[in-house]
């Protein structure tokens, strides 16, 4: 904060209120540089621990702040509506404000030890409900249809279903499952692979497809199980599929373990874009990478309470991968007539390559 | 748009793209109070339509407009965080900017016949969906479990899983499922009713409570199968419950009952919140109303794409209703160690009063 020239933050928006608190209210965390965090709660009432102050509006936190207002005032620039940030700044009419969404942003980036700990542990319950796909398939089966079992058993093992994103563009429930040829429909969202969707209102993931010899269906689901989730993708497929689909999917393999050796502390984020670039040129395999018709700009992302945190892992990525990143790399294929292939992992960052904690099996798997 | 002074909106939220557009992508929306829209659409790529123009960054619609700015530009300034509108408003330097949030809240609070219809389909599908509650119900079940059954139901029905709030402050996961104590536990979301919630993460609804006899099940789930929602609440109980319990639930069906006599075109939202207040004061059930140990400031509220629309039924709402409003009436109680009980209905305003779009019983329904 110190560095940024910030004298104090002020943070209302429910992922950031959840990495400093713990838990979520209504209301804000007012952060000095100096002394000791007051937390404004509007709702629920009666909360207990110490700083908390009840509050009605806004406007009463100046007062309790008293004379020591902060020169320059962190707000959440990048998530918080212009309307509430207008009637924030008012509240601080002396301050000048700066950008937060950066700071905590940047902080977010590197785990603590209790924040990997809760995403190994939904890495370890997402890998459960994975090994139970293929028992949930039944023959005839349409994409919704498995993709509603497969909600169902990650909510018996506890997913809590909330999938946070930052911003409020990028829309999904609960998973993207995609069959056949709706992998190569181009979606509305910054997600890697698209889908048409059930619905012109939420045009993404499954349409309906019924699941057909030689298709793949690609998995990728929610696995939130604690507040900080996993991300993995697994790829299925209902009998033979062709030999170009085979070789990516042994291609996208081969970028997460050759990644999984260069990703360090220091490596730049593009770095590992360049070399999963390099291998799919080789393999010649790049009119497919990263979708078939509309193409994803990414092969990673960080991953935490939201699922588009920092490092972000493409071309134009001017981040350095810091120890204890947690990064979810998915290098993917759509292949015409076939569907998605490929994997996707979450791994943390350590001194000597990324540790993966998606520990499902990579080889596509026999839905039969 | 004309009344409030402006010459053009300039639309990118998914809500109010779905609205103006009939699907959701990413781009923009610029609708000039004279003239044609023009659909600036970044993903997905080579969307088909009159009027679509592909960009790639928001910079490039200001050439495609050419010569006829606008002198004052409506931007959705209480949802659009704000380094975003700092981006839009230097696009178009010249361009004195209004909330065209305002605008479009006013627009969509009175439906059309096409949303309607939508809205009523939701609302027969949801209906059903409460019809097989019971079913799903086994003896020695917890919330959540009995909760993830009635998701699956659901979204078998064909329920989208989207639960669309304006803002990004509200999070719920499918379902608000109340089941003894855990109705009287506050929550920091701006919801009628609350409960602690499977994580701190998310601290709303659902916290593992077994269902016992001389329980209530309240049920308020999800409405979304067309991408304009129903809101629907029904009470469940195991066993008799209690004297208070059960007159608490016949003064809310009371309640709705007079509520669709007197709410008009032209009627005050206010005056229903006031008569809900007297019916509650005169049955003796104030401290029980709208929550226990938290309570809700307002009765009612529009639906439609989002679950929080205009008008807002409370004490101090502006609003008046107008004819082809679609509003939810909740008015619940919460009864110490029996539960929450009540009934919510969504309606539509006609000028004989209100007419419900979500038929299921409403008397307390037996789980056994």
């Amino acid at each position: 904060m110190k560095a940024d020239g910030v004298d104090a933050l002020l943070i209302s928006d429910n992922a950031n209120l959840y990495y400093l608190t713990g838990r979520v209210f209504a209301g804000y965390v007012y952060l000095p540089a100096d002394g000791m965090p007051i937390y404004f709660v509007r709702r629920p009432v009666k909360m207990e621990g110490d700083g908390v102050v009840e509050i009605r509006k806004p406007e009463q936190m100046a007062e309790t702040i008293g004379l020591n207002l902060p020169e320059k005032l962190g707000l959440e620039l990048d998530v918080t509506a212009w309307s509430t940030v207008k009637r924030l700044s008012n509240v601080f009419p002396a301050s000048e404000i700066a950008n937060a969404s950066t700071i905590m942003r940047k902080a977010r980036a590197v785990k603590t030890d209790v924040e990997i700990d809760k995403i190994r542990i939904s890495g370890v319950k997402q890998t459960r409900v994975y090994s139970l796909i293929p028992s949930l398939y039944n023959e005839g089966m349409t994409d919704i249809e498995l993709q509603v079992e497969i909600e169902r058993a990650s909510r018996m093992e506890g997913c809590l279903g909330q999938f946070r994103v930052s911003g409020d563009s990028m829309e999904l429930y609960m998973a993207n499952l995609l069959v056949g040829d709706n992998a190569d429909i181009p979606t509305p969202y910054d997600f890697a692979m698209g889908g048409e969707g059930m619905d012109p209102s939420l045009p993404v993931g499954c349409n309906g497809s019924l699941i057909r010899p030689g298709n793949t269906v690609m998995a990728d689901v929610n696995g939130n199980y604690t507040g900080y989730m996993t991300d993995m993708t697994r790829t299925f497929r209902l009998g033979a599929i062709s030999d170009l689909a085979v070789k990516a999917h042994k291609c996208s393999i081969d970028i997460c373990h050759r990644l999984a050796k260069e990703g360090k502390p220091g490596t730049e984020a593009k770095r590992l874009y360049e070399i999963a670039q390099e291998m799919v040129n080789e393999a010649g395999l790049h009119e497919y990478f990263m979708g078939h018709k509309q193409k994803a700009g990414f092969i990673g992302h960080g991953v935490g309470i939201e699922i588009n945190e920092l490092p972000v892992i493409a071309p134009r990525s001017h981040d350095i991968l810091q120890e204890n990143n947690v990064i979810a790399l998915e290098p993917k294929f759509v292949i015409p007539h076939v569907g998605a292939v490929g994997i996707e992992n979450t791994y943390r960052v350590t001194a000597s390559g990324l540790e993966s904690l998606t520990l499902a099996p990579e080889e596509i798997i026999d839905l039969i």
